[in-house]
């Protein structure tokens, strides 16, 4: 079936506040899953839907929470998200960041007891549009195996980057340290599709393409001991100095009732032109330089980060989203 | 040949001293390069004297800089390096970071006109004695292909983040954005040895072993997509945000003596304890969950990032260090 953003936005909007969220709170999370849908993330869109219901049924997901922000100097906050749906910690974390590096130049806030937030780069924009530049970091449920290990420990841990490019596609790198990023094998699982090779291994330490071999087995970092380092470091900055579960503690959000995630997130924010005026212009050059490269067979443009993302964003705006026979039963039956 | 450290450090000293540096300014150097050595870094050791002393010689290294340090806030200082040896433009950065950190919670010092800097982990070390958490980027030369292209533009733009850990050893992630290392392309260039399959490409685009041949291709940057992306937010957070050069315009410091390098840094220092007084505890804690994992085949213990290099630190330390023919040649001629 294919529906229109703005109608699946009534009806997400519903959904969540049927289960009890405040009407801010509903909107806000129906943009997240809506804009993952529009970017072609469909990993952390409406596939993510039902998860997110049967956790606020068991009130694991918190319907009123009461979020407290302790102010701990003019760049620094830490936010104890009281459980709140992943979307509104992350949304009231990042206009913390933003709002502390306009008023100090940079600013840092830390999130605990959040949850699964949905792509990164909804945070990090809202800080480009704001002229600054942003690191955003987010801790997950176990999924990869650290270098040496056998068994998961790390979640796919995201590195987010937003850079204003000054014009309207803002540099937003968004890559979390896995080979294939677990919403996808997810979603593969859910559509019966192949995962790609070398990306996991099953529960016995051998190869797999099956997504339910791989979900229940591990999966594996990029660049080997490289790749799990910076999965460290996430789990580090987001987990471990924020007050949020760690080292492989955080709850998987599918498969674990017995309590909140506690998921932990890191906003580093900062003005642009900190150290220079001419930042924008300086970036514009960046860009150009990059793209007039020679080009590998077959390539026409070189893409910076968020430009693809952006495209599709743009192309499928105004189309109608389709929505799997699966996923369709979920949104009726909720 | 072997020397003691000891004996090495006077003899650089003396070279530096020769070249007119300053005796602060040597003994920083100096201590950098045996450091490297004893660390089991040998690209970024002794095999670099001959071109930093080829750079003073030159006058594209200022061997009496004006170094000045303008403080933008609390939190935030631009340091202009002047084309100090880039040893001492990395110290005095991350000196002022700490102090900006210690003072107000978190610092951001950006440095430009600066050079090579050694190990990002040298930086990285200081903060962590002090008890903060430090990210630390720099730019470098041309030597992996953006993501589509087939010439290069990155340098090998490493990440670097330090911890402490409660312990004598910290963590410190030093990883550079390329499948290898390019200081140890010039060394097994130097050694005549051969370079790993897969990391690197000749100038017509064909894979090589020959570091000769790799050096006048590109290097292959971890990941893919993600790694290309990762090095391009390192060019932009120490060369497009620093005042330094990036987009490829960094020289080489082997092969170009057109002009001084003007390598940027940026280095982010921030209170362990800034959000939570347990910050050591809880990473205690978390060392102790990922090294408690199951191992596989082969791995008696899992390491976390710098605990292999200050291994060897220890190892090495009362050791004669092991000088290769050709940088004897080096030295003696200097």
């Amino acid at each position: 079936m294919k529906v229109s953003a703005k109608v699946l936005k009534k009806k997400l909007i519903y959904i969540f506040k049927k289960y009890s969220l405040s009407s801010t709170h509903a909107k806000i999370s129906a943009e997240a899953i809506i804009k993952a849908e529009l970017v072609g993330a469909q990993s952390h869109g409406l596939s993510r839907l039902k998860m997110y219901c049967d956790r606020i049924k068991k009130n694991l997901i918190n319907r009123k929470p009461k979020i407290k922000i302790k102010k701990i100097s003019k760049s620094a906050s830490l936010i104890d998200a009281d459980n709140s749906i992943g979307f509104v910690s992350g949304d009231i974390g990042i206009k913390q960041a933003i709002k502390n590096a306009k008023s100090s130049g940079i600013g840092i806030v830390a999130v605990k007891n959040s949850g699964h937030y949905g792509l990164s780069s909804f945070y990090a924009e809202q800080a480009v549009k704001k002229n600054l530049l942003v690191l955003c970091f987010t801790n997950a449920p176990p999924a990869l195996a650290p270098h040496g290990a056998k068994k998961s420990l790390f979640g796919t841990n995201p590195i987010c980057f937003g850079s204003p490019t000054g014009n309207n596609v803002p540099f937003i790198l968004d890559t979390s340290m896995s080979k294939v990023n677990r919403g996808k094998i997810r979603l593969a699982k859910k559509m019966k599709t192949k995962i790609p090779e070398g990306s996991a291994l099953d529960k016995n330490g051998n190869p797999t393409t099956d997504a339910f071999k791989a979900l229940a087995g591990v999966q594996l970092p990029i660049a080997g001991f490289r790749g799990s380092g910076l999965a460290w470091m996430v789990d580090i900055l987001s987990g471990v100095l924020t007050g949020a579960s760690h080292g492989g503690k955080a709850k998987d959000p599918f498969d674990d009732f017995s309590g909140p995630q506690n998921i932990g997130h890191l906003f580093i924010t900062f003005k642009s032109n900190l150290f220079l005026s001419n930042y924008i212009a300086r970036i514009k050059q960046n860009l150009k330089r990059v793209k007039k490269l020679p080009k590998i067979k077959g390539v026409k443009d070189i893409m910076y980060p968020g430009q693809n993302k952006y495209k599709r964003y743009k192309k499928n705006m105004n189309k109608k989203i389709n929505i799997p026979h699966e996923i369709l039963k979920d949104i009726n039956s909720l």
